[in-house]
């Protein structure tokens, strides 16, 4: 594995190995007094992202610092972006800068693997942090580990992904992933925010959330995008929120070992309410910190080993 | 001490303790070739700031360098925020990412007191570096190391801080940390910006700088906001000059012995007069100085010690 | 040296000095498994850009963080500039902050020079990182690196400047730099781009890019700024291109060993082809990974030595 672009061209091994790592990170780092591995000293590492995120930029910026990595942060505005340059230039520019890996999140579906074309030959890395509605293949990463870890296995597992699936690329690099891991999907929206056929995902379509939720276990809810929330995909918030928001009633539907996820950052009261997003059966805040282990496994399994710059 | 949200409510023990040991790092540092100190290696700290700031935020990102902590910078722009997410799901999440430490500044009074709530139980400690027209803390505490620094001791001194009271959180700060080590406060300004009864303050309040200067070990001139400098609030810039800003004439009416201080940034020509603000007496550039060794000095009390998270 | 603020005030020596330091340091990175030096440990740098910047800005700070030095970003959004301060006052705040050196980029000519004067009793070093239309020294500097690096030697060279001269920092620096070490300078450019009697600099002056290409041993193309490209300055982009911009044809023109360069970022298309932009002739990629261990080297020779705080 020289770059992680998505979870659909990823190996099922590599994928495993990622998730080992990561549960192996966890448990090191708890047995520590202090959390500062020193695996990546020397490496370099830049985050280079076209779109705001708070949290999964802080994520990768911890995950490379906690293992010794040098960041650096560049962000759309303050770039040469702004200046017209090319996204090839620009990724070119900071491999030649001295970056071991870059992080890149990009508007763009496909920005991720052009520049993973781009930057091959020179041995620089490239994670893909979220292109377009493509793929964000470490949301997806972390998730499975915060299944395994709450169900204890993911193979045989039925998990149901809410919202709006049509523009989600947490929904896709779910997909890909957790079927390749053995488990079933099924996306739940309204027809306007469905892919016609799944879009060839390995997944199932339903419009009916209350149906799906006693054969489940576990419920990813999207946020849903507040552009969408009325015109031509949705009539209007609070319809949206009575068909497929998680409220206390459909919590209850969920068999009792059943999980409640969501990527964030969330819409209290619009897709999940408030109490769900607190319940026992709620992993949300494990997702996040799951998140940090994940992408240092990630940034392990490529930065690590030989000199190869 | 689990955090540090306001001098209000801060015990006088701890707010000494924070005094001597800045006093102590400024001291270790000068005697060091290198400013690196081992304190806080393998801990996280996370700034949060939704209020622009460049020095309060350099100030506490350097601070936490030099003690080798991890540090991640969040701002409002490029964040979360702007998605919709709660304040408290943003604090939860970058608590769950790692954060041992959050530095939030935030417009409005309360932020900080409100996600110290909230992260209380996670073993996240909270620093307060500025919340609406409520509290600064670490402003009050810098100032308090100064003054003790150039008049040898606080108790029995007596402080005019002048200017927008009103709206000014570090005239709050410093009242409340004043007066618990014993020196007395006047509030000095125009009517339309000091409170009614001084908001119950533990501070006299006059309209009459000439009549307090020769009775003050210190003056500290607050920064009046562009914004209040019309209408309702002042006649005009000029105005409030002539009445309120530290000039040469003023300075000259000090005790020989007191100290003119300023929070910064500066408006020189407008609350105080450039050459004043570079004068012997000044210790404006001590402040900043000893602003960074007093944050260390938080980061280490809040910070240090057992492995807690 | 104490500040790098130009390449007119810079002595021969010290240059050299500087050329040298660079090209030790990229073989002794070479030459390691791990790209960290100890060499700045302890020594805080601050970058202070007034100006967008993501290859610049990236690159210092890599520079600091692989000699182990505290690096923090400050930026115009987001600081005190926005509150009115002077610049002085930020620059004095930052030095006063503990920054042991002040990396600077500014729209203003001249900015850098001033932050000098204010903070060389301080002892803090100043880098101009490019001062409105006046220097960018460690551009030129890196540069003569990469020509050193590829030519084998400077002095007896010619070196053509293409494009808008009269706005470009580059050109100067470069003009003064590429003189001292004994190299001839020609500027080429249309009339309305070219300063009269090029002002001053040690340079001749041309209207005719294909005169000038048979003799010269490199060609550095400048970014043409998009607001120049109509109105007073010029006719159009496309008449610009045919006039100034280096393609093909015109790379066949050059003599067997002479090198392409362009500072970044570029306009492929505009001033120069993208075929002749990644030709063999072309020496961009190698000009950005030099610029690291050319400001590693300018870092080490300010801050390096004794601990002069």
């Amino acid at each position: 594995m020289r770059h992680l672009l998505g979870t659909a061209g990823l190996n099922t091994a590599d994928a495993v190995a990622l998730l080992d790592t990561a549960d192996e990170l966890k448990h090191t780092l708890l047995g520590m007094q202090l959390r500062k591995l020193p695996t990546l000293r020397g490496r370099t590492v830049v985050t280079m992202f076209y779109e705001n995120s708070t949290r999964t930029r802080a994520s990768f910026e911890i995950a490379g610092k906690w293992m010794s990595a040098d960041v650096v942060n560049v962000s759309a505005s303050g770039s040469s972006v702004a200046k017209g340059e090319s996204l090839r230039d620009t990724a070119e520019t900071l491999a030649a800068t001295g970056a071991d890996g870059v992080i890149v999140r990009h508007g763009s579906s496909g920005a991720a693997h052009r520049i993973a074309e781009w930057l091959d030959e020179r041995g620089t890395a490239v994670v893909n942090a979220g292109d377009g509605a493509h793929e964000h293949p470490t949301q997806a990463l972390l998730d499975a580990v915060t299944l395994r870890e709450r169900l204890g296995s993911i193979s045989g597992r039925r998990v149901a992904i809410v919202g709006d699936i049509l523009h989600s690329r947490v929904a896709r690099s779910n997909a890909h992933l957790l079927h390749a891991l053995g488990a079933e999907v099924v996306f739940v929206g309204p027809p306007t925010l469905l892919p016609v056929n799944a879009a060839g995902l390995p997944a199932e379509v339903s419009h009916d959330l209350d149906a799906e939720l006693p054969d489940v276990d576990a419920v990813m809810m999207l946020r849903v995008q507040a552009e969408r929330m009325h015109g031509a995909f949705l009539p209007s918030q609070r319809e949206y929120s009575v068909s497929y928001g998680l409220d206390q009633r459909r919590l209850g539907m969920l068999p009792q070992h059943a999980v409640v996820m969501h990527p964030g950052p969330m819409l209290r009261g619009v897709e999940i309410a408030p109490a769900v997003a607190d319940a026992g059966a709620s992993v949300i805040t494990e997702q996040v910190r799951n998140g940090v282990h994940l992408r240092m496994a990630v940034l392990y399994h490529l930065l690590a080993g030989g000199d190869d710059d």
